[in-house]
């Protein structure tokens, strides 16, 4: 299914958050505008669909709505940009990145002006409980990130210390999206512990996902080279099987202990693809969708909700 | 005078701030908690110090006073993490930087903590203005570096270009440590332009005496290589007056066109010592300090008046 049949039932107050994003660069200082504009163009805009989609279950208001699905894309685009930067990646979304075009400097301050332009939205909504959320999964996906610095090319890491990270990293970050919509909407209780569970195992199965893609996917799906997270160290699912199912001898672990980078990246992405492994990572990321749409039948059934479980099954199927 | 004689009035609370910016580091990912202990030691305490002050002339309440004054440190501290990491500084405080130490990568996303850990402090005062002020606060703060990077080694900068940049990146944040200080103590409309005046005059002088320093300055002093900002390709006003009294030929020039580096940046330094330029420059960060005080008279006077008279004095009079 294709995102815009999901996006159906926002799909216009979607296309309002577009129009925001694109006055957030309405600024003086032409460079920053430029670079502003750049950086904001060619997201998928799951994020701010999700804040939408979840504030549809009771006071659908777009006063607190929209400045809140635009905050949640602008904090997603500056963790993009910081990650660029740390990682001197040079492709992404298909384009050259912000450090690739203007330097590892302008990336790190553009990513602060986003960060804080996102938090100057979130306090539009005048919620202390959406601005405390927000703050506190800054906190987390920046802590997730400085531990995956911190074990970079580290093999001794266990399923536990992903899931840890993946749970930091992205899991935090969707759920917050979909949090901050139900309270914004006025959800009982109930009902936002439902959403919450909803962003955070979607989150979990999306960058399980994304890990296989950068395994299985080609430079021009992903938008940017494959075998990216083996070329930073980054140690993901896929790579964690190939060292379990061959323990004494395999391309990651050469690769980690300084072997030959481009030929030990190739010869992982063949045995992983080759084996049962993209499965088995596939299997896993659908217990987590299956997990989040599990308390479904607490919530009003609606259009809404079936976008949000089309958004699941998008999730596991999609290509880049 | 001795900053510790100028803190008197708030000496024993802003113990209580530094307790919090130790306990700021008691977090259970070890290496983090290794980052933020390095990152928040060393500081004057000046920002959060002006917050305090700023609120002791109405009603005078620790439970948002604390967090706040707390907070301002933390927005600080992640400015200079950033920073460091951008120019590549090496030495801080007289103390290798976290870029040094620990990498470039590691640098911006301890300053994305820091930037989210003070949010959620000025969060916790339940106070939108004041929350809205610094989200707003750093925004400018990045706009402002932003401009100063896209400007390196940019012969053709007026004297307003340094004090629009001077006013952003420095003045903003000394202005929102009295602002926030004066509006969590219900202070009335008027005391709180007097004091957000104050700030930001205070930070404009504040930021010269810095530039002038960075001449005049011994490394000691300094904590930090003299010379720096020509290094850096930064344009500050002793470099400005420079370059308009040799307007043919002189090394700021030749530097910025590419000359030879480190002889380029003695020659200035020498040339600056040896001229009046010093004492044209203070001249100017008197009459910022001069103007902070300006409206006095319409606060109520007390010991913390005192105190931010002082403080004005003491900036312009600091050795580092």
């Amino acid at each position: 299914m294709q995102l815009s049949t999901i996006y159906e039932p926002i799909q216009e107050d979607l296309n309002k958050v577009e129009d925001r994003l694109r006055s957030v660069s309405g600024v003086e200082f032409l460079r920053l505008s430029e670079l502003l504009d750049y950086s904001l163009s060619g997201g998928k805009g799951i994020r701010p669909a999700l804040t939408l989609l979840s504030g549809k279950f009771y006071d659908y208001n777009l006063d607190y709505l929209l400045p809140m699905a635009t905050a949640v894309e602008l904090f997603h685009t500056a963790t993009l940009v910081h990650d660029d930067a740390i990682d001197k990646s040079s492709v992404r979304r298909g384009r050259p990145t912000i450090n690739t075009m203007w330097g590892e400097d302008k990336a790190v301050l553009l990513g602060d002006y986003l960060f804080a332009k996102a938090g100057a939205l979130a306090a539009t909504t005048g919620n202390l409980q959406v601005i405390k959320l927000s703050t506190q999964t800054i906190m987390t996906i920046s802590s997730g990130e400085l531990n995956q610095a911190f074990n970079a090319f580290n093999l001794e890491q266990t399923r536990e210390d992903y899931f840890q990270r993946v749970s930091s990293k992205t899991a935090s970050l969707f759920s917050m999206a979909t949090e901050s919509g139900a309270i914004l909407s006025q959800a009982p209780e109930r009902s936002i512990e439902v959403l919450k569970g909803y962003g955070y195992n979607l989150g979990i199965a999306f960058q399980i996902v994304d890990d296989i893609l950068d395994f299985i996917g080609t430079e021009e799906e992903l938008g940017k080279p494959v075998g990216s997270d083996l070329a930073q160290g980054t140690l993901t699912l896929p790579a964690m099987l190939l060292l379990e199912r061959y323990p004494e001898e395999n391309p990651v672990k050469r690769l980690f202990q300084n072997g030959d980078k481009q030929k030990n990246i190739e010869l992982a992405i063949e045995l992983i693809r080759s084996s049962s492994i993209v499965q088995e990572c596939y299997g896993v990321a659908s217990d987590y969708c299956s997990k989040a749409c599990h308390n479904f039948s607490l919530l009003p059934d609606n259009a809404s909700l079936q976008a949000l479980i089309q958004l699941a099954d998008y999730v596991i199927n999609r290509k880049g």
